[in-house]
């Protein structure tokens, strides 16, 4: 008698009632632990500072071929209670969907891609491996979740030719958009320093304040690039300019704001950063002040060029779906980022649009469907 | 035998040991109602709004030559009283100086006047009035201080035909500078209003930032004149720029800042309400933004023309000091904004030095030669 395959949905309701808010386990990986050693994967758990991971292989180390999946099982946390339809970690069927924090992202995608994996490895054992590098830390630092994982694998000789990230991928309808690359993301605090005074005798003053505004005039007018063949233009964003000076007869010392840049791959986070610092050096000289600047490079653009791992999944998901996706690189950032210094990865996964929302929720259909498109990739992939 | 002369000192030291800190009288006009009524002063106490002021004329109402002293009584807080050397309503005397809150600002002024009064009415009784308005409201809002008494002289036909106020206008040294007008200030408090979004996706949000460093980049780059014949340039501050906003992935709905503008005769609180919306306007529409503003004008800019009083002003000034005093239109606002309306009106008082601080204090010999400069001026001012 075959075994009888996995199903998705039922793994992702027993997920969504593990409560696991970042930083915390919640029993989720444990859960996954369990079920892939059962079916043969050998598991290791990978935790790295307060943060737990798993990594789990079937087949050799070191196959020629050796498909991996990555996904976390850490949510945000679920906010105002009361204001959910139903309690956040009950996992409820309801309307032919499961409602719960985590539903979309992305204890349905890590469910998918998990009975996918185990069905496939006992039905038609391929020749070569099949990894699931399953993080507890996406939504947080992200410093000790897949980053941790890759370390850990390089420190093992265990090796992916190519990954798939189960994140939400899809903007309105299942299967229409695969990720095969992601902006970079850059943060600047920006902090201008004058001279106090009194307002009514400027001259004795040194204002921060024009300094600063026509800086961020300049920043925001700026045209960093018109796109490139992949990416969408480049985008800065002033998130804020603080000053907190409650009195209108005095002139401020200092002031200081904040911008977000989401580059393309024609810049980086070191040619943005000397951008921002000659423009930054040329206003202050101007109006003879100080000025200081921290950054943050939370992740560099990165594409994995249209070809054969982008092709078969594209494939995989028009035949499941009758839909062709594109191939975009829009969006946030993601574990991606990290994983493409290691082999070739695309991302694909369900619709996204209720991801860190009240009332968060997935059409239970959409689970099985994308069980189905990761069972396909990975059919095509050994074949 | 002649009555001696009243002591200014002796009467400062009397007025600093009343703690008259806004809105408190502190018996500090109940003193002065006493020495004047005892001098043949009628007196009147005009209290409106919580606040005491005091109100004494010598002579007839409608005297066709009546000269007027206006002061206030009110102080502002000692501040950090374990940080002076002297407790701050003793009066003490030490080093040549009366240490006190008050004592610049502006007991002294009006202990020099009220003995001025005193001794020139009883000594050489003139053909006129002489008037002293004194306040007990100028630290605070001012909206019960000189306006309630020059109010109350209008509803009673009471007129002064010049007058002298009384404030320190002396930068450095006893006799170098004369008030004979002050610039006007206006502060505006702009919202600038977008939509909300994600740092990602800057085109589906509306970013209130850019348009508001470019609207305050557009105001404090603008000339508002080059100065005018009494007046220094006008000047404008951008004194704060605030926007709130922890998270570098949002886009903020809502920016705000504050604009202080000291301007000169070349304006009006009107026409710089005007000119300011039209800017915010103009931004506003080409940033596809809301905005908002409220203004308050403080004081409009005025100005007594060089004349017949600021020329015996400046010649018993120059008479008992050896200093030309300048004709200035400097520094902060005073209750002369109010007076103007009344009669020609400037203003001359000592060194301002300490004003405000802690361990204010003042050159006892300074209060001796501001009596008798005051004294000098209404000699002058009846021959």
């Amino acid at each position: 008698m075959p075994a009888s395959p996995l199903d998705p949905a039922r793994l992702t309701a027993d997920l969504i009632r593990c409560p696991s808010v970042t930083p915390e386990e919640g029993g989720a990986l444990l859960l996954l632990e369990g079920v892939l050693s059962d079916a043969g994967f050998a598991c290791t758990r990978v935790d790295r500072g307060g943060v737990s991971n798993l990594y789990a292989r079937w087949g050799d180390r070191g196959a020629a071929r050796s498909f991996g999946f990555n996904g976390h099982t850490d949510v945000v946390p679920v906010g105002d209670e009361g204001a959910w339809s139903v309690p956040p970690f009950d996992a409820v069927e309801r309307d032919g969907m499961l409602w719960g924090r985590g539903a979309t992202d992305m204890k349905s995608g890590v469910a998918a891609f998990a009975a996918a994996a185990v069905d496939f490895v006992r039905d038609t054992p391929p020749d070569g491996a099949v990894i699931l590098a399953i993080t507890g830390d996406e939504e947080g630092d992200a410093v000790d979740g897949t980053r941790a994982l890759l370390d850990w694998m390089e420190a093992n000789d265990e090796r992916m030719t190519a990954c798939l990230v189960g994140e939400p991928t899809c903007p309105e309808r299942m299967g229409e958009m695969i990720k095969i690359g992601r902006r970079g993301s850059l943060s600047a605090w920006i902090t201008i320093t004058g001279v106090q005074g009194h307002s009514a005798y400027p001259h004795r003053a040194r204002n921060p304040l024009p300094a600063m505004a026509r800086l961020m005039d300049r920043l925001s007018s700026h045209t960093l690039d018109e796109g490139t063949a992949h990416f969408d233009p480049s985008t800065l964003a002033v998130v804020t300019i603080d000053t907190g000076n409650p009195a209108t007869n005095v002139i401020p010392a200092e002031c200081r704001a904040t911008v977000n840049i989401r580059f393309n791959d024609s810049h980086d986070g070191a040619s943005l950063t000397a951008w921002l610092q000659d423009e930054i050096d040329r206003v202050a000289a101007g109006f003879g002040v100080g000025a200081t600047m921290r950054v943050k490079v939370s992740g560099e653009a990165f594409l994995t060029p249209p070809g054969a791992l982008s092709a078969l999944v594209a494939r995989a998901v028009e035949a499941e779906t009758g839909i062709a996706p594109a191939l975009s690189t829009t969006g946030g950032t993601s574990d991606a980022r990290f994983v493409r210094n290691h082999c070739p990865v695309v991302e694909f996964g369900l619709v996204g649009q209720t991801m860190h929302q009240v009332d968060e929720r997935v059409e239970i259909d959409q689970i099985h469907q994308l069980k189905a498109i990761y069972s396909q990739i990975l059919r095509d992939y050994f074949t």
